[in-house]
């Protein structure tokens, strides 16, 4: 049974080759397989208590307001404390470069929504963020790619691929997803010099910048960008960068709460696109995350996961170097200083699509990694998230996956 | 200050002329003016201590869940109860043909995101809902139009615009927004058939269809569609129709949820255009809504609405009798059976943007109608709002705006 005109109409939706993450989802919901497929934070870390005492006091003090539309450009109170996070990190800005998104995810569809071009070439790094790629191609967008390393970017390969002309640059520098590798400080100055010199704005996304569990903090693109002596417009945020971050990590996704930092003029235009994509975000989840947040509250809060997901972290390591082959074998993995993945790389005979339905077989999921790459490649690459699973189920899940990947080395080996 | 790509990258942005409910959301907040500009339910009907309950309910018993990610279709248990709701309206589908948005707006955008091309036509009443004209053009719609009258869009002007080529109609069939004018069901069952014949889908845009103060409810299009003999393809919601509603007007606008009842395959294809956009609507504010709405409460609660802008509904006509100049002076207004809005015309002479700012001098605003024509026209028609000022403020309102009418009359007549 089919509708006859939608198949006529709906060219962007057909130029998906399928709901990746949707259908990842899926597999996280069957309660017997130890899934680290999803990008979930930890549910048993959230503040229910917290949240309960703020809807009581959001809901007797102003319900009335909670429950009612409101401004495109989000709760004030909510940009108000963005802005004196953001200070912290040394981005200073004012209330009127801060829009309140629906999730980062509309952030990254309202900038493809006011940039994008049937045609127009986006720069991201390769492997990239699946979420980005989907809101991108919706727009009608190709790709340039530049490989990363364990340093981010390889700022080497990025000047041929910036001559070949990108609308803008997408990139994730802190814990990339999927990678979680973390871009370099030298890398992230000679980013914005290439920035500047071509003129071409960068998109920078930090969905776990704050999530660090080693290592120094690194200064924000965003940042560098308001330092470059080199550029010749020298106002602070009339740069060429566009921050974008979120609750999702730190507080809840179900809030579906994000937020963009960017030139006055920039967030203007942003704001008119969200204005007719959905008006406004939940009025309610805005005041309740701010009276969430405040006072101090989330600075405890994410101490406390950073605590968490540095120890998950750890126990996937090790139980990585347990289980897994020898590097000798040509099996490898990054070492995340932060954030919630990391990334294997196995033999290149391996197809991890393949592999994830042995992996399956033995109640253990994984992304493979060839959806992170716009252009084709990733075939013998994977994601294992290390947020959303217990220490103990993390152990088992890496000695049930290791088996798959043995299993599935040995066959190669036979067959070759 | 400004940022120098922005301007040369945000071609769709810069085709909004201006962000217009935007900038009217701004006289609403100006404590002493009495506003009909707004589109904004009541705020002290709304249930908070309904909400309150629901809240401390959600977190004390789901609430790891309430705060996660979840699935883009939306809380299963909300989309099964919009399915039961929408059976008493002849709307028979399953939980399939149902998806959450972020608001009806969202719903708007996502049909374009999916279906316009740059340069697409589509069909919409003249007047037609500011919202919808907003997120079509940010696609690149181009519109044919087809004016109303107090039965709804006047079906023998619509086989000429079809046959023009529009991509689909968008269609708000009871208490039109700005107009609050409804679609027979003699022109309902003409509309269908046409839609048929030509092979045109329609968006059936229904925000108000609960709030009919008086006449018979009429059935929907998409039930119309349904039961066409006509239609060669006789499955039920294989048909023509994208049907939308939304919470915003009988819960609380706030919390930014509405749905799309449409066939599986399109149902599919606006999931995939969600994903990329927001992934889902806020988790959290869809248990709320379908904790706070079960049990029969919305009924009850939409019952009292209804008794409430019934009698608003009353004081403005009244108001506009006494207050307003003679029929024989060229001005009229609409009488809707529902909703939330009326529609004033004023004589040829008068532009309402000019009478604004008079009304602005006398504490009172309205929408000029310009901004509802999306090829120009309107320049002497206003819409006023009766839903969200008290029987004393519309009184007075409506009396402050007889005055601005009848000074801004009598300059005209004294300049001609």
């Amino acid at each position: 049974m089919t509708t006859p005109w939608i198949h006529r109409y709906a060219q962007r939706t057909q130029r998906m080759t399928s709901s990746v993450i949707r259908e990842l989802l899926k597999f996280t919901a069957q309660p017997d397989i130890i899934s680290f497929a999803g990008g979930l934070p930890a549910p048993e870390l959230f503040p229910i208590e917290e949240f309960k005492a703020a809807a009581d006091t959001v809901l007797s003090e102003m319900g009335p307001q909670a429950l009612q539309y409101s401004t495109t450009e989000g709760y004030p109170p909510l940009r108000e404390m963005i802005v004196r996070h953001m200070a912290r990190y040394g981005i200073v800005v004012n209330i009127d470069n801060v829009l309140i998104t629906t999730g980062s995810q509309e952030a990254l569809d309202l900038i493809g929504k006011i940039m994008i071009n049937v045609g127009d070439k986006i720069l991201t790094e390769e492997p990239s963020y699946l979420g980005a790629i989907q809101a991108f191609t919706m727009y009608g967008a190709d790709y340039v790619t530049v490989p990363i390393d364990e340093d981010g970017l390889q700022i080497g390969k990025l000047e041929e691929a910036m001559r070949s002309g990108p609308k803008f640059m997408y990139i994730l520098p802190n814990f990339q997803n999927p990678a979680g590798v973390t871009l370099s400080l030298e890398r992230r100055h000679e980013l914005i010099a290439l920035a500047d010199r071509y003129g071409i704005p960068i998109i920078e996304d930090d969905p776990y910048g704050q999530l660090r569990y080693e290592g120094d903090h690194i200064k924000p693109l965003v940042v560098l960008d308001a330092e470059c002596l080199q550029c010749e417009d020298n106002d602070r945020f009339s740069g060429n960068v566009i921050y974008l971050s979120t609750f999702s990590k730190t507080l809840a996704p179900g809030l579906r709460l994000g937020w963009v930092v960017a030139p006055k003029d920039v967030i203007h235009h942003i704001v008119q696109a969200k204005q007719g994509t959905d008006l406004h975000s939940s009025t309610f989840d805005q005041m309740l995350a701010y009276e969430v947040a405040r006072g101090g509250f989330i600075d405890r809060h994410v101490r406390h996961i950073r605590e968490v997901y540095h120890r998950r972290r750890d126990v996937m390591l090790r139980a990585l170097e347990r289980a897994f082959p020898d590097p000798a074998m040509g099996v490898h993995w990054t070492r995340p200083q932060g954030g919630l993945f990391l990334w294997v790389i196995l033999p290149e005979s391996i197809d991890t699509a393949e592999l994830l339905q042995e992996a399956v077989k033995e109640k253990v999921a994984f992304v493979p990694g060839r959806a992170f790459y716009p252009n084709g490649g990733g075939h013998n690459t994977m994601r294992l998230n290390f947020s959303n699973a217990s220490e103990e189920m993390i152990e088992e899940g890496i000695a049930r996956l290791g088996r798959a990947v043995e299993r599935h080395l040995h066959q190669e080996h036979v067959m070759a």
